[in-house]
């Protein structure tokens, strides 16, 4: 049990951390200073959007829609909540998701998906297309399937199994019914590894390959213990995070005679301690976090070669900058305080997103609506619906957190419920509100219309609060010595 | 090439580091200072011994020597030279060596030793006891058969494989020869495990289990690069050493709120900057390095585990015992500054041993007389036969060092010489030669009691020595601040 | 004028650092939480208390008031604020204030005040009691007189100068009234010196010497930019602060062999290092820093004493506890590591204060009524009327900040602003206000009861607060490593 | 008594520290591997010379000689050891001597020097020359005046006081017989300031503007416990040092914002952090220690000035080369580290000098024959006649160490000691052997040559070990981390 729990928090990169605060992503003092024209402009264009009467207007009776999202969840009841369970049986950690991807590009190859796996270098990455589709709106489902590392083994404690089979329902039934009705827009399914690893961050890869490119909207579910939607702004669960390493080399020699030695152990930990003494140098919300990964052969023989592993985290983009140059120049210094050399590699980022509320709302009224439970109506920080940040700043999007566990995300417990009902149940929530939002962007130019404007105005005042950032965030002068 | 060479820098805990000095073992003006009477005492001890008449007595022709001797030869030739190639062929790293003891314990089973196998807690120590012996003197022979790891796995860069062969044919010998004349004299061959590791020391823990006791001399051989011997006192090759583990623990919390947490890798590096913060206060030849060995486990989780492994050195065991407790206080300071807990693990340790030039010089003699190459008139360092300190204080012994290989120790082109003529040559001189000094210890009543008195004396004196020492190493007095 | 701005920064221990926030003293989320039940508490009892109606009533139209208020205003103009400009020229820095002790002595002999200068072993404390008052109330004026320290030598950047003369208008003419109406009641003036230093903290030492014991109210003025009051509660301006120092002993030696010596100035400084690397497993509103005071004598002996000066803050003085235990076992881990000796001397703190609207609200009404300038109407933060904390959560009391001058606190454009109207006129108005409250004070049973019963609960909330906090900061357990 | 020891040890820059030890210079294996073929040629160079043949044949029986020393006896007994006491009397320290230098500079101009007060900058350095000398050889005399900084003030616990005298006596005697016999030659009497500080070498500041140019020989006398002369080569008494002073600037801010600020202090810590971390990583005979000299002005303040004051020593000057490239990285890194800037101000340096048999032996031989105490026959540690090595590596010349006291330099007992008969008969001595060696040195062309061909081989000598240092001492390569 203790294991476990230590597992937990353990493999708990970015999601686990989530306190209820005010609605704000701003986290600090200086940030709700900085903020505070973007987020009035933003208050304004809320006022504006009238999101509960669109609301209320789409989620009225619709036989249409209804015909779609009883197909999606025959599709689950009968095949892919079987999936379900077969993955979730069967965890795969990131980047090693093998015969999870085959199992989800069997099941969408036979709905008619051509698949393409091995995408922007990633062997477990794949985009499957629906035949069927062409020309706009593109509609996309982001699916991943990574497990966690536990002291066991591999387990499903973050149910990712389940967001394949998810996924899959929905883009099913809102491509057949474009197919069917001959209506434009296509359906693609970019399958995600690794959503647990940093190192390096999938999606942004992908992304940066230009592998989402085009999409005009992309919908994303994942496990929750409660059924909630995030505030429309910007943002991110866990801070702004890069992922570095910093690997020393040095020149070896016998302990006898250390001098013919350049000891690259000194140079990883004087890391270490220049950090930490310019900790109160730093904004107290900066958390920078790291670990020794190689640290020497033998102890009668000076190291050469080691390496640490860090996470350094701020709230915002933009002094996290301040805060890297902190790090990398703590590194250098080390280096050249030992006589070593270092590189700096920075092998994976985490930034805010951005979420809309023309997307939020309408799917979390779906998710009530078709009995999602546990909802909590307070709405969530405004985060993007994927971790990085760096795809969710680009396209709208949104990701649905139904009710599906009653332990926390990143547990033995969390996994279990994958094959109850509470798992089943939330999944196939999940599942058809997705394939109800999907059919409404598809069908309604002003839903469309509505949310490009939104999202179009919520990336400007992201802008415009990175600026205003960067004029607060001034170094303090520092004179020659006399 | 260069992996080749690094690991043979890595491998090489205490005997490579031989820089020819003068023969003296203090190495310090403060133990020259202090080793002034008792140097002068072993130099009229010395004197009066007159040790080269007594070896120009006992080399001289002697039918009967001639005849064990020419035995040990046949041997070689005929079985254990084979064997020497096989062991050599088939290298096994310490406290594994299954298949090498195998091979020894057959050869000695199938001349009349009774072999037990697992001693002291060893799988792979043994005792081989000639069945026909009886009575004293006793004769133990020393032999070690582990591998270095190199970087393509363990390989006899330090010929350990010829050891079990030389001895045996050496113990084989004398023994038949103790039967066949029924003479009073027992001969034991102790396998010890492991040479290379210091962790745990086996020869140290077998002396401890009392597998030794009892010994009324013992002889062992080693590879070399020259034909040499120590010169009479006390003294290890490469300081006396401790090594010891540090083993921190903490409270692991998750990085964005790590006061819940108590940071093991912060302790870990704490003792290591203690130490060197120190080190100017350390007497200048004081040598401590270590590694970190874990260093936590994700950036993301504050380290609630992390340990490092330390080499500890000075020249003499008074000092060192000041040194450990500068780092030992470094440890326990690291934990009591970061809220963590330590634990110390002595698991090894090098000691002075002894030498005696009534051993010395004949073994020497006989090493010359028998062919070997490249001698080095001028006597070596003074030191034990064996790496430890343990048995070689306490029982008098000599260690065979003929020129065996055109190569330093611990490297690749040694093993190769394993195989080669200038191998093949040297273990047959180093067999001879035990042969024929275990010959005259056996049957001279006036070689051993010689043998013992000088033991004695050296010993007496070594701890006239320390106590000498402890006399001058008193650690400065710390008022309390005023 | 660049060093002049580097003084007032230098000099500012405590009360510059003044950020407009929620007028609660909680400044931290678990503070918040664990304060919930206080703080509805205290809100309730606020909502019974009717402190409006209250000084509504008290400060209607009332002739004797009008009288005495006259009455300081002359004392201030034809004497008092003469004696104000005198000290205001004269300035003397904390602990040496002799002078302006003797100039207030003499001014409170004169009015027939029986004065003890020499106090709780202070030479510059001094008692005045005025002859002809007996009985209770007994109504407390705490004065203050001590100059900053400044790069161009001692000056009144925070116009303590004005302290004593005003205290002394509002005694004089509070006292003359008591015993000419031959009211029962009591006027102490209190000298207190040196505000601007921790060490010791005058207050607190006066007030273990039991100096204040009995006061049933205290007063005090405050120079300000503003004219405000504190909302009721708990609270300090700046943090709960320890002001600690840490002094080394080592051993000397000379440079060429510093093994004889152990060195106190790496012991000073394993203090800071051992304090950064332990700030991330601190609460993240920790703010400890510290100077080096004595570093060497000389680079060539190795240094045997030095000296670090810390000051230790956290909103809370039951999580401060823990940080102390830090920074107390990072002293004492760094002397173990260092072989040293240390001493911890924790000369002076600072605490939470309470205040009582009852009080506040009064004197606020009063200021205002009296023509204070530049009005800020919203309640500043919860806090004591002087700055230690140790009286003002024993007794009750109010501090008085009106308008006085256009520059901030602890600059020598405040200084300059004790001459002139804004001063002056300052200076006067607080007087009057202080006079009227204590007026009130004296013959309104009513108030007084009011005062005691908001007093009591809020001292019992605080207690509850505190007991609170001690439940929510549980320090994490650390298993001995395995 | 404990204050007077503990000041002795701190006030010792170079000199106290004297270990007796092997005749050469060379203090580690490497540095004597280095000078084989140095030491063998110089060896060679002194077989050649025959300095015992020369000693003899100048030390017989000579009137004129005889005289010149009578002269100097007499000015010692009627005026200059009375000036000598004065001067004892009324110590002043390094740079501050300026009683000390009117009252010689007065004594000089009564015997005919004209004195230049104020040379290099330095208001206490003056030249003295004869008016009635002229053309070669030119004889220099180096005297020093200084007093050691004392717990209860400035003391003469060197005797410096007396080599003021002291020279005179002699430079006046010799320029008297010059000038009386119409001989060549000139006499210049040099005052040098400061013989106890490095900051900054007077000597070498003063040799750097020709003050001693031209100079053939140059003599100086020293107090000493015995009578000793330095064996022929290079060296230094106590290592090559550096001076250097490391200074941080930062930028300030409050304590509660210690994010605006930059920490000097934490770099000057830094700086002796960076330094332990590589100390194993240097040679052992190195020597680097500092003190804090500006630690921080309050500890709410984020220190903005910070200080280090270092002496940094190695036996040669080539390896400290090495030395002082990785402690000027380490304040470099230091400054990287913590965003701060650092100022490098080497103030003063000490190096090898140059002494030569055919001047030591001399001096030595006169000194014996005079009557001087306490004489050691065992020539002591090659050295120049000057601490900073800058001069006396340039220009032949001899140091007289007499026997003058019963105590170690730099106690208030051999300041004392120069009152008594041990003192003035020891200056006395030290007086007519100077003078013995200049009249030799002026009248005897053949002894101008020797000296001058042994300096000069000496010195080339020196260049080719120090050529030879350069090969030996390479740092490690260090690749690029992989």
């Amino acid at each position: 049990m203790t294991l476990r729990r230590a597992f937990a928090v353990i493999a708990c990169m970015t999601v686990c951390h989530v306190t209820v605060r005010d609605a704000g992503a701003q986290e600090t003092p200086t940030e709700r200073e900085a903020a505070r024209e973007v987020l009035a402009s933003m208050a304004e264009m809320q006022e504006a959007l009238d999101v509960p009467g669109m609301i209320a207007e789409y989620t009225a009776p619709n036989a249409t829609r209804d015909r779609i999202v009883a197909r999606v969840e025959a599709l689950m009841k009968t095949e892919l909540l079987a999936l379900s369970d077969d993955i979730c049986r069967t965890p795969e950690v990131g980047y090693k998701e093998t015969r999870s991807v085959q199992k989800l590009a069997e099941a969408l190859e036979a709905h008619n998906f051509s698949v393409e796996v091995g995408v922007a270098g990633f062997d477990t990455a794949f985009i499957a297309r629906h035949r069927g589709g062409s020309g706009q709106p593109r509609l996309g489902v982001i699916v991943e399937y990574d497990a966690l590392r536990g002291t066991n083994g591999a387990f499903h404690g973050d149910q990712h199994c389940s967001q394949g089979p998810i996924g899959i329902a929905a883009a099913v039934a809102v491509a057949e019914f474009l197919e069917q009705e001959k209506l434009p827009g296509t359906v693609t399914v970019f399958g995600t590894p690794a959503e647990e690893l940093l190192e390096p961050s999938a999606k942004t890869t992908m992304h940066s390959n230009h592998v989402f490119d085009g999409m005009d909207v992309i919908v994303r579910s994942h496990a929750s213990m409660q059924t909630s939607r995030p505030a429309p702004g910007f943002g991110t669960c866990c801070l702004n995070i890069d992922g570095v390493k910093y690997t020393f080399s040095g020149a070896p020699a016998h302990q006898m005679t250390a001098w013919n030695g350049r000891n690259a152990l000194t140079a990883v930990m004087h890391l270490f301690g220049n950090i930490d003494a310019v900790r109160s140098n730093m904004r107290p919300e900066t958390r920078i976090q790291g670990i020794i990964t190689e640290g020497g052969a033998a102890p009668n023989v000076v190291p050469d070669r080691t390496q640490a592993d860090f996470y350094i985290r701020y709230p915002d983009e933009v002094y996290l900058r301040q805060v890297r140059e902190f790090v990398d120049n703590a590194a250098k210094a080390a280096a050249l305080a030992t006589g070593t050399k270092v590189t700096i590699d920075n092998y994976g980022s985490n930034r805010d997103g951005i979420s809309v509320s023309t997307l939020a709302e309408l799917a979390f009224a779906y998710m009530k609506q078709f009995g999602a439970g546990k909802v909590n109506e307070e709405p969530g920080k405004p985060q993007g619906y994927e971790e990085s940040g760096s795809v969710s700043r680009d396209i709208p999007g949104i990701g649905f957190g139904a009710y599906t566990s009653d332990s926390p995300n990143h547990t033995y417990e969390m996994e279990a419920d994958s094959f109850k009902p509470v798992g089943h149940d939330g999944f196939t929530v999940q599942a058809r509100a997705m394939a109800a939002l999907l059919f409404d962007f598809a069908t309604r130019p002003d839903f469309r219309a509505a949310v490009e404007k939104e999202f179009a105005h919520t990336r400007a005042q992201f802008d415009a609060y990175l600026a205003a950032l960067e004029k607060v965030y001034v170094a303090p002068a520092v004179p020659d010595p006399k």
